[in-house]
């Protein structure tokens, strides 16, 4: 393990200021109707609209941008399903760095483009995820470039708890303590920086990763107690949330932080997705409303509770949305 | 003409406080791609994640929340193609006054839904939009209710203009001095507020009225220096911009402040819609993308320009959303 110090709000609060001139602070949006329809008060944080479509961009340049110049021209490599690669991408345009790219080559056609759009090389990798992550630290072992993780770095962790710092705020602000705060679950970056940040705040609240099922291997653990991994030849429209299983650093501070996890089916994501466009006129990607369905299946009951949803995404193919807005009318 | 007062800053900033506990600061969004394609900074102002998903709401509720509490039981009436019909119809639910609005019967279905969802009573009209406008007169004084006038009432104005004071603070913190404000236009409310609210703050801001080919009557009225008629039987998407001619109020502010008028062909309408989901992920009506096509098309050169784009609103039918993002693919 390449990543040193440790998670705490300290560092959190650090990578805000480091991003803060580049990164978007994002609305805490609120929907009368969808209100009325959970009965309870949900709360959404739109991360759509962050700088590249996603939270990625705040763990990648919270990581990129402190490495010292006389290691910058070694560039960067990352392994991504599509939104740390753009961020990745991003990231390194700002601050000089040359980034090499390794996407599946199953990834949304438009999170590919996104990534060239930002000027860098993407390889598209055949193989499952597992090969893919060998396969790009062999890549950057042999360029002496830096390797970007997508979730095990405790700077990519702290970039991506200034969703929960800013959460915090925005709660605060609005005088309201939330009841629960569920987060898109793939690696489980966002969520162990979510619950760290918001810990200290707001230690009642109870903070759940949510997986597309067939990929609820945080879940699982959690139950377990160790890292478990996915049964493989799942499928599941969320391509930002297939990883194999939780990430080291990541699940020693879920293991301690989280109250739980939900695996949601992709009809009801689709469903969430429809409800996002209809009642907050946001664009969300399959992996950004799944936090969003686990209230809409009824998983979460939110009746009389305030409940932050992180809405982590939103790159998501036209076809994609179309189906799924055409296919479930919110209204 | 019953409104009383005039258009004034001190007005907007008296509605912005009148409003602040219900409306949204919406945001004002970047994007790093959509600058580069149009070779300017595009500051897009997110007015279709206000409360009823467009900037409606701020001078509905202005408007009504001033009516005494010895007249609420009176009730209101409005007339409007939908966005107007939904912001009246949340904030008369809002301030606990009945509302009875009438909606031409080619109104997007969601709208309607919508405003039904508010609890108001909503009567589908089939004649043209000055038929409309009196049968809803009519009704307002067969009810004795209060009418609520989509555009030609100063409270209303200095609601809308709230849209213009929100955007003057944010560009002062950005430190930019934009160089053009766009504004979708029907009436011309949201311009005449929007003009007013900036011309203090930023008085060599060019300010832009645009609206759909074939409904160009304030940039023709502009031109001709008096309130001309549009030609019956064109057809446009922007149904929330199918007015027959400039008001009589907010037209004596436009001929002082604006600097002219864009017409866009619906062709480039979807283009912006689709760029607004590709690039920002942001759902915009035809309406409430007009703006930013009027750049898009490359009838506003934004090169080396920073340029502020009022996105007004996002109620859509997903079928019309999912025709444009799936016709122009703006990756």
């Amino acid at each position: 393990m390449t990543s040193i110090g440790s998670l705490t709000r300290a560092a959190i609060d650090d990578a805000a200021q480091q991003i803060e001139a580049f990164a978007t602070r994002t609305p805490l949006l609120e929907s009368a109707t969808l209100n009325a329809l959970l009965k309870g008060r949900i709360l959404i944080k739109a991360e759509m609209l962050q700088r590249t479509g996603s939270f990625k961009f705040r763990g990648a340049y919270n990581r990129i941008s402190r490495i010292p110049a006389d290691e910058r021209e070694r560039g960067v490599v990352a392994f991504s399903s599509g939104n740390h690669a753009q961020a990745v991408a991003a990231a390194a345009k700002l601050c000089g760095l040359s980034a090499h790219i390794v996407m599946p080559a199953t990834a949304p056609d438009i999170k590919a483009d996104r990534t060239r759009g930002f000027g860098a090389e993407v390889i598209l990798f055949a193989g499952d995820r597992v090969e893919m992550q060998a396969f790009a630290h062999n890549l950057a072992r042999e360029r002496n470039a830096i390797l970007v993780p997508p979730f095990d770095d405790f700077r990519v962790m702290a970039g991506q708890g200034t969703v929960g710092a800013e959460v915090s705020a925005q709660c605060a602000a609005l005088d309201v303590s939330p009841d629960a705060v569920l987060v898109p679950c793939s690696g489980g970056g966002l969520v162990a920086g979510v619950a760290t940040a918001l810990s200290d705040d707001f230690p009642s609240t109870s903070i759940y990763a949510v997986e597309p099922e067939g990929y609820d291997d945080t879940r699982r653990s959690l139950l377990a107690g160790e890292r478990l991994i996915n049964e493989s030849g799942a499928a599941s429209i969320c391509d930002a949330l297939l990883v194999p299983q939780p990430g080291e650093l990541t699940f020693e501070i879920n293991r301690r932080l989280l109250a739980g996890a939900f695996a949601v089916p992709d009809t009801e994501t689709e469903r969430a997705m429809a409800a996002l466009f209809s009642h907050l006129r946001l664009v969300a990607e399959p992996g950004g409303a799944i936090a969003l369905a686990a209230c809409t299946s009824g998983a979460m009951d939110c009746r009389g509770r305030t409940v932050v949803i992180i809405a982590s995404g939103g790159n998501v193919d036209p076809a994609r949305f179309a189906h799924a807005i055409g296919t479930y009318d919110a209204r």
